[in-house]
C-alpha cells in the first residue's frame, strides 16, 4: 500500500440517527483536513440519497466552532436516510462520484449501512472503478458484528438506564405493574441496559424480556404476577423486536410498513405496549397496568449523553479517514475491546463484508436461564460504556411503633 | 398568633410523583429541626394511606447525607397516593393524630391533594381538633391556582423542551410527521414548554395542541398538511388532556379507569398518539407518520433537572413548617414572581381554598390565535423556570456547485 493520489472525499449519514453520529462526522473531517491526500469535502445530504440528487454540501466551508457545536448536537448533522441501492444506483453514483473527482467514500450508520457500502464497493469493482469505501459504525442496536460494542450505543443505553431508573422510583411510589417498550428490532442490547439503573435489591425492572429469546404471553402473565406477589408492584422492560416461538416480531402484526432493507416497521407506535397491559389486565386481578413506549427520545435526547461513547464515536470517524489515506482500498472500523480489568479499547480496520446486513445478538451468557433478566456477566460488559450513572438516595425508613 | 405549643409534625406526599418533590420533603425536615415547637418528626408512606394504617416512619433518624442524597432523587421518596378522605376517613385520621401527639400536618403535592388537605382541615375544624393543616405545592402540570408556578413544572418542563429539541433534530433528519403526547389533564402548560426547545426558524414543534382550546381532526390534519408542504417534515406536540369542543377529552374515549378523585386515566397508554397517526395516514398521502407518548419519564428522568426548580421545591417546603411554627392555623405556600425584568420569586402563605380541586388553566395570552402554538409572552414566562437548555449546533450548509 503506498499513499493515495490526492482526491475529493465524500462523507454522509445513514440509517437510524443517534446521539454521537456527528461525532463520528466531525471526526471524519477535521482528519481528512490534516491528510495531504484528501481534497475537497463532500458532505451529501440525506446519505446516497444526496449523491443521486447532487445535493452536496463543502464541509470545508465549515469552522471549527460549528463543527464542535454539531459534534455535541444529536441526531444525524447531514441528515439520513434508509435506501439499498439497485445496479443502476451505483452506475449513476459512480458518474457522479468521477464528476466530482470522488475517491474517497465514507458512510457512517449499521450493518443496512454497511451492506450499502458494501454492495458500491463490489459493483465499483466490477466497474473498475477505483474508489475506496469505508463504512464508520453507529447503531444505537449495538447489533454490529466484528465490534465489541457500537457508537451510539452507550448514550443511547445510559437513557434507558436513566429512565428505568426513574420509572422504578415511580413505580415504587405509585405501586402497579408498568410496561416500558424500548427499542432494538433483533438484538436486546439496549433493553438489557434497562438493568442497568438498578440499585437496591428490589429495584426494577423486575423482568427483562428481549428478541433473542421467544416472547409466551402466558409465560410473561406468570412472570408478572410472581413480581407482583413478592413486591406488591412489578416493572418490565420489553423489547420492541420481541418474536413469538416462530419468529416473528409480537409488534409486525400491528405494522405494514417496511424499509427497502426489507425492515418493518416497529417504531413510533405504542400498540406493543397496549396490547401487553390489556393482556395483563385481562387475564389477572392486578388493577394498576401502564405502558409507555420510549421510542425515537431513546437516540435523540439532548441531555443524555456517555463520555465514552461520544469520545469513541469521534475516534472512530478519525481512524476511518486515516486508514484510507493509509492506502487501504476498504472497510468498516471495528470497536475491539483489550482484555483486562481495566476498559480499553482499540479501534481495527474489518472487511466490509464482517459487518454488513446480518446482526448479531446477544450472546446467550449475557441472558438468565429463564430469558426474563440479564446476567451480571452483561452488566460488567455494559457499565463501562455506559459510564458513571445517578445514584438513587432512599430513606432509611425506621418504622414508628405503635 | 402566638408560638405554638411543642408538638409532633406528620409530612406525606400524594398525588403524581415529580423531580423535586422529595426536595420539598427534605426542606420541610430540615427547616422542622431547626423549631423548637416541632417534636417528633414522621413521616407517612403512601399519603393518606400511610396515617389510616399507622405506617409511619422516624424522619430525626434519617443522617443529613440520605436526606440530601434523597432530596436530589426523583419521585416521592415516602411513596404516594391518590385518595381522597371521607368524613369517616377524617375521624379515624384524627385519633391516630391524637395518639401520635400530631399538630402539625404537612401534604405536598397538587390541587387534588390540595383538596385532601383541605376536606381534613375542615373537617378538624368541625370536630374541634386542632392540627396546623398546610399545603406543599407540587405539580408538573402547573395548574395550581394562586401561584405564578408550581415546583416539578421547571423539571418536567426541561424534560419536555430537551425531548422536542432531539426529536426535531430527529424529524429534520429522517423527515416525516412526528407526534409527541405530552402529559397535561386540564392545562396544556407542560405540553407548551414543547417551544422551549426551539433554536432555528424551521425548528419544531411546528404546532402544539392543548386542552385549553377545542381539538378538531379535520383541522388537525389541515394544519399538518400545511406545514408539511412547507417543511416536507412537521412535529406536533399534543397534550394528553385534548378536547372535543364537548369538553371531553379525546383519550377519554380510550379510558374506562376513574380515580377517587374523579380524574380519568389518561397516561400510560400510546392509544391517543395512535389514534392521531393513523387518522392523518387515512386523510393524507403523507407515508411516514410516528408517534411517541412521553408517559411517565417526564416525571421521573433522573438526569434532567432545572436547577431553579430544585431551589424553589426545598424553599416551599422549609417555608410552610416556618408559617406553621409561626402560629398560622392552614394553608399553602405560592410562589409569586416579582415584577421586573430580572427572575425573582417570593413565597406567599394563602388559604388552602384558593389552591384546592380546582385547577387553573394558561392565559389566553399564553396561546396564538390559531390555538396551534404558543405566544412569546409563554416563552418569556418559561425560560427561566426551566433554565438555561443545549444549544443544538447546525452546519452552515454551502451548497456544492454542480
Amino acid at each position: 500500500m503506498s499513499t493515495p493520489k490526492k482526491q475529493n472525499m465524500l462523507i454522509a449519514q445513514s440509517g437510524g440517527p443517534s446521539m454521537v453520529i456527528n461525532q463520528s462526522l466531525v471526526g471524519a473531517v477535521i482528519e481528512a483536513k490534516k491528510q495531504a491526500c484528501i481534497g475537497r469535502i463532500f458532505g451529501s445530504l440525506h446519505g446516497i440519497k444526496g449523491i443521486l440528487e447532487e445535493d452536496l454540501i463543502d464541509l470545508r466551508k465549515e469552522s471549527a466552532k460549528t463543527l464542535e457545536a454539531v459534534a455535541a448536537t444529536p441526531s444525524s448533522g447531514l441528515g439520513t436516510v434508509r435506501m439499498k441501492p439497485s445496479p443502476a444506483d451505483c452506475t449513476r453514483i459512480f458518474e457522479i462520484l468521477r464528476d466530482y473527482d470522488v475517491g474517497y467514500f465514507f458512510y457512517i450508520g449499521g450493518n443496512d449501512s454497511a451492506e450499502t457500502v458494501h454492495i458500491i464497493n463490489q459493483e465499483a469493482i466490477k466497474a473498475k472503478h477505483l474508489i475506496r469505501c469505508f463504512h464508520i459504525p453507529k447503531t444505537i442496536d449495538n447489533d454490529l458484528r466484528s465490534n465489541d460494542h457500537t457508537p451510539g450505543f452507550g448514550s443511547a443505553a445510559r437513557f434507558v438506564a436513566c429512565a428505568l431508573m426513574g420509572d422504578n422510583l415511580d413505580n415504587r411510589a405509585l405501586p402497579g405493574v408498568k410496561i416500558d417498550v424500548i427499542m432494538g428490532r433483533h438484538a436486546g442490547f439496549l433493553t438489557a441496559a434497562a438493568a442497568l439503573g438498578r440499585t437496591y435489591e428490589d429495584d426494577g425492572p423486575h423482568l427483562i424480556y428481549l428478541p433473542e429469546r421467544p416472547f409466551s404471553l402466558p409465560q410473561f402473565v406468570k412472570d408478572v404476577k410472581a413480581v407482583y406477589s413478592k413486591y406488591g408492584r412489578c416493572l418490565v422492560a420489553v423489547s420492541e423486536g420481541i418474536q413469538d416461538s416462530k419468529g416473528v416480531a409480537i409488534a409486525a402484526k400491528f405494522s405494514k410498513e417496511v424499509d427497502s432493507h426489507g425492515n418493518v416497521q416497529l417504531s413510533g407506535t405504542g400498540a406493543l405496549g397496549d396490547l401487553l397491559a390489556a393482556e395483563l389486565k385481562a387475564r389477572s386481578s392486578i388493577k394498576r397496568v401502564r405502558a409507555d413506549t420510549f421510542g425515537y427520545l431513546q437516540r435523540s435526547f439532548p441531555d443524555c449523553l456517555s463520555a465514552v461513547d461520544s469520545k469513541e464515536a469521534r475516534a472512530v470517524g478519525g481512524v476511518a479517514v486515516k486508514t484510507a489515506c493509509q492506502g487501504v482500498k476498504s472497510g468498516s472500523i471495528a470497536i475491539k475491546r483489550k482484555p483486562g480489568k481495566t476498559y480499553k479499547v482499540s479501534f481495527e480496520r474489518v472487511p466490509l463484508k464482517s459487518v454488513a446486513r446480518d446482526a448479531r445478538e446477544m450472546p446467550a451468557t449475557y441472558i438468565n436461564k429463564a430469558g426474563n433478566d440479564v446476567t451480571q456477566a452483561f452488566i460488567d460488559y455494559a457499565a463501562p460504556i455506559v459510564g458513571p450513572l445517578p445514584k438513587p438516595g432512599r430513606l432509611k425508613g425506621v418504622k414508628v411503633k405503635k
